[in-house]
């Protein structure tokens, strides 16, 4: 296991640069009244391709040598990494095969065509999508810039709690959602290297707890198909994500679907930004723990905004 | 009729400064590319009360005479200028009046109450609008501040093209929605004292073109009730109005309810931000219209957020 350091992080950032946005932090006097604590919202889903996860796609991608670029990447991913990973790999002029669940959002599919990357699809499960990988993998030889649990992913992610702390000074916490770790790794890693007194809080949806339950356990405890209106995060810890979750994480909170659309909603209204369901999960914990973060200063991830406009979950039922 | 001059958007600017945001501009490659120019989004959608109306309701609002501002204001609108002095006269502590159609979305009705402001609800013609305005007026003996045809407010409104010039240099052209036509003239006002060489294009649905009509025929022309997906635009022209459009407007484009839906939606899919159905007219126009625009820096104010989150016009049928 090679675990990143922040020079990687250093180096990352400048790889990355030409090919990211220094994505703005918004406030809410709102939001602020409500929580009664200050919130600063990293915006990436003002990202290019929609989403944090392009830092750590850029990173792998404009990280590989000539001869292993020609052959391409390939991945698995419940939507943004992959589009992110396509993206790279366009603006590199190599080749991206990705491997997505039949169920994840049309918005997403299209999004990876739009940006040349090659789909196969695969079922909703942990165990299919692995399956159905290694014959992509096989066929193609492309390079696998995992999801999450790759230390290139989680050096480029970790760029990202760097620019919050430019961005705003005197932070107590901050708080990210969680599925496979990789946010979360990225912001343990620039937190506990240059800003060590900023506790790492986590958020997770109720209904794919496992980041939840293993944090408690003191071991990685997977579930094979959780079912989450927040797509992105069904995925399970792994070795590398784990380090980090376990080591440098303050505390992981969950919430109720209910919670979660009610506070994705609630965002759109008041902020007027589009946003994930995965970026309400913080918010709706933030709503439901008020007592941890009164009178704080939080930054709040707000991970991406690919969302398909024609299901939007509040319409549902 | 007072026709407003800069001096009077100088005062308004230093006036509401302390209760507005200074909104950002955002740009987009993806929309540069489509309409071949360079495209400045100035964004009033995440204004104080969620639309540049604020500016102009703000202006009147703390204008007023410690006399004057005893009885409070009252108004008629379909929406953001309702909520826009209500937001104005909560922050000033003062009572505000407002008369909304019954078909107003009620995302506006609530906003409005939750500044404080009493509705009285009308049907949606302008006739039935003007009379049951005459009725709360002469009860409650507020001031009344029009939604656009007010010097006041004309002023307010243009300290948006004010904070545009400020940010964007070298813009070549404006363009932004005209219903009743405040925003033009405030538009009209700035461009024509401090940047005469900036083009202002106004854009309308063709479901209620009563402006482009107005602005070919040389007259106001009035039509009683439109109906449009775009419900901040129903309105028609009055002669301060009037006298900014036939005096400096370059030209009136219209789009029909398919090209803004679609324009609508693909704004918020790729600049993830929320934004009425009004704000789309402008884009929907230029997409139609890049011969005119081809090459050029051009200015967009997108106007106001406050859409009903459980009625999207993509949604229906």
């Amino acid at each position: 296991m090679h675990v990143p350091t922040f020079d990687d992080v250093i180096a990352a950032h400048d790889r990355i640069r030409p090919h990211i946005h220094r994505t703005p932090v918004l406030t809410s006097r709102y939001f602020n009244e409500l929580v009664g604590a200050e919130l600063f919202f990293k915006c990436e889903n003002f990202q290019k391709a929609g989403a944090f996860k392009v830092r750590g796609a850029c990173n792998a991608v404009f990280g590989l040598g000539e001869d292993q670029a020609k052959a391409g990447v390939c991945t698995h991913s419940s939507g943004n990494h992959a589009l992110s990973l396509s993206y790279a790999a366009g603006r590199r002029g190599i080749p991206c095969n990705v491997v997505m669940p039949r169920t994840a959002p049309q918005a997403k599919k299209d999004a990876v065509r739009g940006y040349g990357g090659v789909i196969t699809e695969c079922e909703a499960s942990t165990s299919s999508r692995e399956a159905v990988f290694a014959q992509v993998q096989a066929r193609t030889g492309g390079e696998f810039v995992h999801p999450y649990n790759d230390p290139r992913v989680i050096a480029g992610q970790a760029t990202c709690s760097r620019e919050l702390l430019e961005q705003v000074e005197d932070l107590d916490c901050v708080i990210a959602p969680i599925g496979g770790g990789g946010m979360i790794s990225g912001t343990c890693l620039t937190m506990s290297a240059i800003a060590p007194g900023v506790d790492v809080y986590a958020a997770e949806p109720l209904n794919a707890d496992d980041a939840y339950r293993s944090f408690k356990a003191g071991r990685i405890i997977v579930d094979d198909a959780p079912e989450t209106v927040a797509d992105g995060l069904k995925v399970p810890l792994k070795d590398l994500t784990w380090h980090f979750v376990s080591n440098h994480v303050a505390d992981i909170f969950t919430a109720t679907e209910e919670e979660i659309i009610a506070a994705m909603k609630l965002t759109w209204q008041r902020m007027k930004i589009v946003m994930e369901p995965s970026c309400a999960v913080p918010l709706a914990t933030l709503l439901k723990n008020k007592d941890v973060f009164r009178g704080r200063r939080v930054g709040v991830i707000i991970t991406g905004g690919n969302v398909d406009l024609d299901t939007l979950p509040w319409m549902k039922g």
